[in-house]
């Protein structure tokens, strides 16, 4: 096995737009590598058809198996749920190396050059930035390190109670070890940066080939008027809307002429 | 010449009563350097005997030069004034390195190891981490580097309008060079991490050593109750409660008292 792939995860129908998009735009951006999603029993059959239809792998995770000791361990602690399913990117062994994307994260350029970068590579967090953000991340699929992941998991649980605060302390010397490891910002753009330090915005927004809508500002949650197809982003976000109208643009010429009613959440209104 | 110091900045009197806690901040932690403020024509006489009491030099910066041919450009250039005023620090040529802070930055415990890093060593932004915040930075006085960096202002500006802006494109590859030059964001804690991301200020709060009251977050900002002698810090800055009482004893024990109604701003106002 091997080859390198993009992988995403969405629990629901609504997240689930989130990776279409996502996947629409990794194409667009002419990348050479696979596509492969993670599911949730959230996700409903004919969403998974759809997903299917875009993603080179749509892998459901979550499944209980009473001969796995980590998920039996699991099932004792429910509230670590959302945490552990992203955990399950590093079971998609079929891939040498893999770029993890949030849902709700945007690809604005070819960014193939990521697979040069070694486990554990990502960007700093606008939060506190000697954490690394999560939501754009290069690593090395591997069930002992998923085994240890699940372990630590466990055992020291996640400072912020979910995947971003396990991570952290997993791989606790990104912020001072090794600079290679330190993925540019443009590779993760927090959508927040864009007003709480606009002049660098200014400075360095064309270079960003990630834009990672953190938070409350997910593209979806935006106004978008249907007479003039344009979205109308709300406050401070309105920097962002030529990458927003390109979300909308995608959603609206590829995902939505698709969509049906047995589709769940956000999904299922359209 | 040679050894090390600590350098602050301020314009006014207002700004130095944040040096003076500052700079009693930095006794207490026990430090082995010596103190120096950089001072403009608009800091009060009254109020320089004040830093001369507790800094070992009091250094007046913008004084024109007809022989200076820099400082005859820049006088063309009134807008690029408060970030020329802190470029100044590298002409104290009389120290081998410094630690640029700040007047709005308070120590919590003795970072003497600072003085191990070389130039140009800072810690990440909040706003774009692939930035450095430049209210705390390494650096080595020199008269040459100076002379380029006021070059530089002038042919390139800052993207800012500040020095952040000007010092980030003069130093353009500290993102991704040399991670021993990314000093970890606990000696530049900015204040709005405790409420942006407040399980990480959880996790990590009690390691900081310095303190960086960035935009409106200033102590002397914040409501004191003269009678209790408790600072209320407003809405989510109660997360720093105690290091802003820190601010505030140090105010109450060993400046106030001192203050004379000769002095100007905030400072005479007490
Ligand atoms: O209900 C949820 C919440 C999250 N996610 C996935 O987990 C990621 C992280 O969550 P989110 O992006 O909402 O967190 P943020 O980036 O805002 O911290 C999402 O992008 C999705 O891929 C999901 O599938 N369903
Ligand atoms: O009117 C001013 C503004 C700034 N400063 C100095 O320049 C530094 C940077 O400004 P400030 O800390 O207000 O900026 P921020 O950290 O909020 O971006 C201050 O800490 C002071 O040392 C000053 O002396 N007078
Ligand atoms: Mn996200
Ligand atoms: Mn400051």
């Amino acid at each position: 096995m091997g080859g390198f792939a993009w992988v995403t995860l969405a629990t629901n129908d609504s997240y689930s737009l989130g990776a279409l998009v996502l996947a629409h735009s990794l194409k667009q951006s002419a990348t050479n590598h696979q596509l492969a999603v993670l599911v949730t029993p959230g996700v409903t059959k004919s969403m998974r058809v759809k997903l299917g239809s875009v993603f080179d792998v749509v892998q459901e995770v979550n499944i209980l198996d009473s001969k796995d000791e980590s998920n039996l361990r699991l099932l004792k602690r429910p509230e670590l749920g959302v945490t552990f399913t992203k955990l399950h990117c590093w079971r998609l062994t079929q891939f040498e190396k893999c770029v993890f994307l949030d849902a709700d994260t945007l690809v604005l350029k070819n960014c193939d050059e990521l697979f040069e970068r070694d486990e554990f590579s990502a960007a700093p967090d606008v939060g506190w930035p000697d954490c690394f953000n999560s939501g754009v991340f290069v690593y090395r699929p591997s069930v002992e390190t998923y085994d240890k992941l699940v372990q630590f998991a466990l055992e020291k649980g996640s400072f912020d109670g979910g995947d971003q605060g396990l991570l952290n302390l997993y791989f606790n010397d990104w912020a001072h070890k090794d600079i290679s490891k330190h993925l540019p910002f443009i590779y993760n753009m927090c959508s927040t940066a864009c007003y709480s330090y606009l002049p660098a915005f200014k400075q360095y927004g064309s270079n960003v080939k990630i834009v990672h809508f953190i938070s409350s500002t997910k593209p979806w949650l935006q106004y978008f008027d249907t007479e003039s197809r344009q979205v109308q982003p709300a406050g401070d976000m309105h920097h962002l809307k030529s990458v927003l109208q390109c979300w909308w643009d995608i959603f609206c010429s590829l995902i939505h002429p698709n969509l049906t009613s047995d589709m769940a959440g956000l999904a299922g209104a359209f």
